[in-house]
């Protein structure tokens, strides 16, 4: 791996954030959430455990024309032309491709970390380490590496990667999975073969621009005309109309299923990705019962119970795994058998055109 | 019974409603709370209901001093002096001596109908005509006549009437009991010989003075001189010093258990003391899953929850057996089997000096 090879951020931030409702609406999505107790939001958690690695002018943040912003506000480091803005969402292949035809023009040679906005890491240290690692496999040939987390426990909510021959500090992915039952999961950990999927990818410029227009030729042109306009008067027009006209497709399927020369790292880093109220206490200090209080809260005999308050009070009485959490104008009270059904809340205020509160 | 008989009625509402947190306050106790859709209060409820019977310048309503502004704007038609505003709380003996004291002084031939300001009645044509029933039998002797409620499950919360022989419209009462345990009040139950003890009672005026006389003669003594002070500039100054001096006694103690010719009268008229939150489901209509849901809620799977809210959103996901309450300063999430705790809550905002929430 060259020294002076440039390596460049691209943190993927266009997500709605559904699931945490009502703390996070459509015009502040999870991403821009403080969901620990040091104030700190998921971006910029995201960007400040980058800094051994990758500079501010260097961090790109592709998210929704609606949120530059608030990201210039949370990031006031990033220059503001690495706010890479789509005008909508087409999921995560035309969101690299736009990102990627961009750095291409500061630099071909550039090594390109793909990172969602809203996880949270542990043990920041050996994140970078884990990073350091995909850099340097990532360099070292057209490879395309894909970070994969050692499980934890038999997690059905996630896709896995199986991997097979080492190589180096990597090895060969077999095939990615979707989301198993809990009897498949239980036979991905025994097997000691494979690895949660958590979306962050590791490559050369070069190499996921040719992969692109090798598997996705549609979208790899759209990019390559966004890119080509980049600091030109025409360039909105041409962003505008080039991603309205993407098709709307997965990196996972559109690239990391296809491609050769795919390599894993397995990640031990304290991961978690943050997927819904539930992982509020377990991203925080909890009390001697179980319970995670933030506010103005008073618990009288409340266990496993999840306060997200704010100044006023907040009285939990004999509560056993439920969620609260209030905000100026709405206030969620939930059992934690069903946080997924927040997004049926928002189903119905939709229902019932009350898009303010969403 | 004599027709030309002048009713008067003693609304006791000195009570804290504790058990109503946060929407009582030492400011606006349950009484004063409006707990059904109607939108009106409980005291509200108390005089409208007994219109039938009693005009409104011949009710009175015995409260704390703090109160009387609040009396004042929930029931206009009530002439101001027929406030009693107790200066400290002393339990009902002195409460109804103080009130028979100053009943005597208009019309010592009245019949005097004491009852509590925050029960609700279901039946309202048979509570008149049972409180009819219990005025004829308070006429027709030195009775001292109490309401007994016929129960209609084993309640523990309760203390019972234990009635014998028959006599007109009313039974002797034998004895009264305290709060049973639960096999106890179902052995009460089918021995078809006990009622629940209302609170409600029914005498002439000058029959309950005699009895304090008899039997609490340092009440009685104090009452007569608040009394005599009635309607003369040394009134409050004599007030403010009785009451003090008054030790703390209930009626039921001080006399009906030990007084001669008591009788009770058995109701059916779908009474409810409206004892904790757990009542708001039972006094209002539920929703097909036996939900009480009040202000903005929306529910997704939840079941037998109590919401009462205000303008601000509420989504209640996934509950069961949840109360929750909204106010303006304070929001409770309490589980429907620690209703009671409630009142360690308010013991807690004691202990944490946050006078402004109780």
């Amino acid at each position: 791996m060259s020294k002076t090879k440039k390596i460049c951020a691209v943190i993927m931030a266009g997500g709605k954030g559904e699931r945490f409702w009502p703390k996070s609406r459509s015009s502040c999505p999870k991403q821009f959430l403080s969901l620990t107790s040091d104030g700190e939001t998921m971006i910029q958690k995201t960007v400040r455990r980058l800094s051994p690695l990758v500079k501010p002018e260097d961090v790109f943040i592709v998210t929704n024309a609606a949120y530059t912003e608030l990201v210039l506000d949370q990031l006031p480091d990033i220059p503001r032309e690495n706010i890479l803005a789509e005008p909508c969402a087409r999921n995560t292949a035309p969101c690299i491709a736009f990102a990627a035809s961009v750095i291409k023009r500061r630099d071909e040679d550039a090594i390109m970390l793909v990172l969602p906005s809203d996880h949270l890491i542990g043990y920041e240290d050996i994140y970078i380490s884990t990073l350091k690692k995909a850099i340097k496999a990532a360099d070292s040939g057209n490879n395309l590496i894909t970070i994969g987390i050692t499980p934890t426990y038999p997690e059905t909510g996630y896709g896995y990667i199986n991997f097979g021959a080492e190589s180096g500090d990597v090895y060969e992915v077999e095939r990615f999975v979707e989301k198993p039952d809990l009897k498949t999961a239980k036979s991905y950990l025994s097997s000691g073969k494979y690895l949660w999927n958590s979306g962050m990818f590791v490559w050369r410029v070069s190499t996921i621009l040719a992969e692109m227009e090798r598997f996705m030729p549609d979208i790899y042109a759209g990019a390559e005309r966004i890119g080509q306009a980049w600091n030109t008067p025409e360039f909105t027009d041409v962003l505008v109309k080039e991603f309205y006209a993407f098709r709307s497709e997965s990196v996972d399927f559109g690239i990391m299923e296809k491609a050769d020369s795919i390599f894993t790292i397995p990640g031990s880093f304290g991961w978690d990705d943050v997927g819904s109220w539930l992982a509020v206490e377990r991203i925080n200090e909890t009390d001697i019962d179980g319970n995670y209080l933030s506010g103005d809260v008073i618990s009288i005999g409340s266990k496993h119970t999840t306060v997200c308050g704010r100044d006023k009070l907040i009285a939990a009485v004999g509560l056993e795994d439920i969620i609260i959490v209030d905000t100026d104008d709405a206030l969620m009270v939930c059992s934690k058998k069903n946080t997924q059904d927040v997004k049926k809340v928002i189903a119905e205020l939709r229902e019932r055109r009350r898009e303010e509160l969403i």
